[in-house]
């Protein structure tokens, strides 16, 4: 079998590295509560004294002359690479006595292999993969900045907590934002996440940190929709399909409401680093268009192959000559700037408005297109795509015409994927 | 002289009531510190031991016999009339020993008038007339709400704490919002007010309660440009001119923003009362507004004989079919009755945002004019303005037409009273 050869062969040229190291199979495999297709997860164990650049230099190259593959970064580097049809990760790690005593954050993952080997029972195992499934298939699976959704390790914990599958969605149909959630006892420190599970190998530790309330949400309405209705589109939904342009078209006709695109070429970041610098620009995006009075309806990002498209819904594209330009508080020191600067230019020159100068100025760009092609690079925008290079701005019209439609149905479409 | 006759007769009625009472000129007059025309403030000071009930009732009857006379109401009753010529306020307060033991508000008043006889130096006079003046012309003379300004105490402080009218302005161009003043020491209560000015005669008192951080920076602003440009129009300014129509119209045009009218009939209502109704009314007309997406640039009120004016510049007056309705959290017990509702009925049913329900419904009300007609009374409005009887609306068109001329003219003319 493909998980007992790879562990056969990492112990063999373990024994060529000068430290005495332990072998071990992590992760949903070992603890056999995988979902199809499973991933191999097998973490080399190094004596926490040897330095941190013996462990990485030793690590990496067994993992290397293990799968080949390509270096990855968590918080150590890791090997990632193709054994047998499987991904495989080789992660060097410490092996410590405690979790409190942890030297990174991977050194925690042998201790909740053991804690779920040794708390879940056998017939607990496809409970924990049914829940798996589930979210899955709703959308919610995964900590990944991607998703931000439920860890494997989080389901597996919360089939502990309730049981078994429909306990859990029994439970979580009821969750309110906020709960705290722990198996023998929690921990003292409080946190801001929409959950809190605490994690029973390390009780300071939320294992739920990366869910988004969104997800959060989703899966409490699931649970609700699955027990009143349950059906396989839960676990096994079917693929959005993108609409077409005379559905588009007949869409935005009905809503009245218009459409802009910022599309930007996709930089060569991990998935970890591009989602969030993805959704800073989109946040970006929005403010400025806020900031000059345009009134933002909805808004969603798509990252395809090559590009990032930010889309969003605006309620109008174009806006009158006229805008209102805040100024300084009359009693700052140098509010005189501000007028000075107005005085002339201005459609109304500045007069107060509770305390603070204000202008009535010509608007520079009338249209969001204009608006965003001159204007974005001043908001707070991800550090890779700071400087815009590369974009495109699409406005309505273009993009009836000829507008990316997958990237357009991810906004317009809300149905949820069991619903398809 | 007028005073002295009225004083005189004052105190000849005062022998008929059954208690021993003391009759004081107080304010501006008795100060010397006036500006054209005087009002005459005349207080009757009852022993602290006579019932409130005795106190109104001899107190009024003697300033109607003095009068004839209306009554009115601060926070004793008391008698307005006319007495050669003058406006005379009749008004019965206790006479206590010190201002900490005040019976009501109005017994403050002769501590302030002998407070600034005892302080304010003959010359200083002239400067008190002139910072008053000044006031007056910028339009920020008066604590009464209608106005939200200085009272003629504050200005008579300023000049005790500047010296004179040209320290007042030297001052004033460099204050700041939350600027702390004193005479002598302040008191321990700390206010949220824009302007904290101790009152030397109670010190947990803050003389500027009434001043509005506009006016405060109206202030600021006018004295600034009167030291650089001293001017006649900033104690004498020419009246604003009601802009023509085709003004009216043409400054539409350039703007291309849209105004919208509710005029109200104006309730029997004093303007202590009636100013702040107004303004709550007005904010009540932005909320209905605003929370239907419509964004508004600015807002003023007019009062006039019969009616009140809210008047509104709109970014635009009419907006697409569709709108965003933002429904509870999920996690909200009774979340499912949104669902419910707008399952059907919404052009895009019920999705989840950020953990929260919203639908993308039809717009009830395309344009501001049918919102205000119809959902205005759901807003927050003054208390005699919450049947919204008699309510008109008027829609840009019909204002270009024949809309008030002055109200919109209140709007749109931002021209400093000094500046016409």
């Amino acid at each position: 079998m493909a998980v007992k050869d790879v562990l056969a062969r990492v112990r063999l040229h373990a024994k060529t590295v000068p430290y005495p190291l332990g072998v071990k199979l992590v992760g949903s495999t070992a603890k056999d509560t995988y979902v199809f297709p499973p991933d191999l997860d097998v973490f080399i164990l190094f004596p926490p004294d040897v330095p941190r650049s013996e462990l990485e230099k030793h690590g990496l190259a067994l993992g290397r002359k293990v799968l080949g593959g390509e270096e990855r970064y968590a918080e150590h580097p890791y090997i990632h690479g193709k054994f047998k049809g499987f991904e495989v990760d080789i992660v060097p790690c410490y092996s410590v006595d405690d979790p409190s005593n942890l030297k990174s954050a991977v050194d925690r993952t042998p201790f909740h292999t053991d804690y779920i080997l040794s708390h879940l029972k056998q017939s607990q195992r496809d409970e924990v993969r049914l829940l798996k499934q589930f979210m899955k298939g709703i959308g919610t699976y995964s900590a990944e900045a991607k998703v931000q959704g439920f860890s494997g390790y989080l389901v597996e914990l919360l089939v502990l907590r309730y049981g078994d599958f429909e306990g859990a969605l029994r439970s979580a149909k009821d969750w309110r934002e906020g709960l705290v959630l722990t198996l023998t006892e929690g921990g003292s420190r409080r946190f801001a996440s929409p959950l809190t599970f605490y994690d029973p190998v390390d009780r300071e530790r939320n294992v739920a940190s990366a869910l988004s309330l969104q997800n959060m949400a989703i899966f409490i309405r699931a649970s609700r929709e699955c027990l009143n209705h349950p059906d396989s589109r839960f676990f096994f939904p079917e693929p959005r399909r993108d609409w077409s342009r005379a559905h588009i078209a007949r869409e935005m006709r009905a809503r009245g409401t218009k459409l802009i695109v910022v599309r930007l070429p996709r930089p060569d970041l991990t998935e970890d680093n591009l989602y969030p610098q993805a959704r800073r620009t989109l946040e970006g995006m929005q403010s400025t268009l806020e900031s000059a009075s345009f009134v933002v309806l909805d808004r969603s990002f798509s990252i395809t192959r090559k590009t990032i498209d930010l889309v969003m819904e605006l309620q109008a594209e174009r806006l009158p000559a006229a805008m209102k330009h805040m100024g300084p508080p009359v009693t700052n020191e140098h509010s005189g700037q501000f007028v000075d600067k107005w005085i002339d230019a201005a459609l109304v020159p500045p007069f107060i408005e509770n305390g603070r100068w204000v202008a009535i100025v010509r608007r520079s760009h009338r249209t969001a297109k204009e608006l965003l092609s001159n204007e974005m690079q001043k908001a707070a925008l991800g550090k890779e795509m700071k400087g815009l290079k590369g974009m495109r701005v699409f406005s309505h019209a273009q993009l009836l015409k000829s507008g990316p439609r997958g990237s357009i149905t991810e906004l317009l479409d809300k149905t949820a994927p069991w619903e398809r």
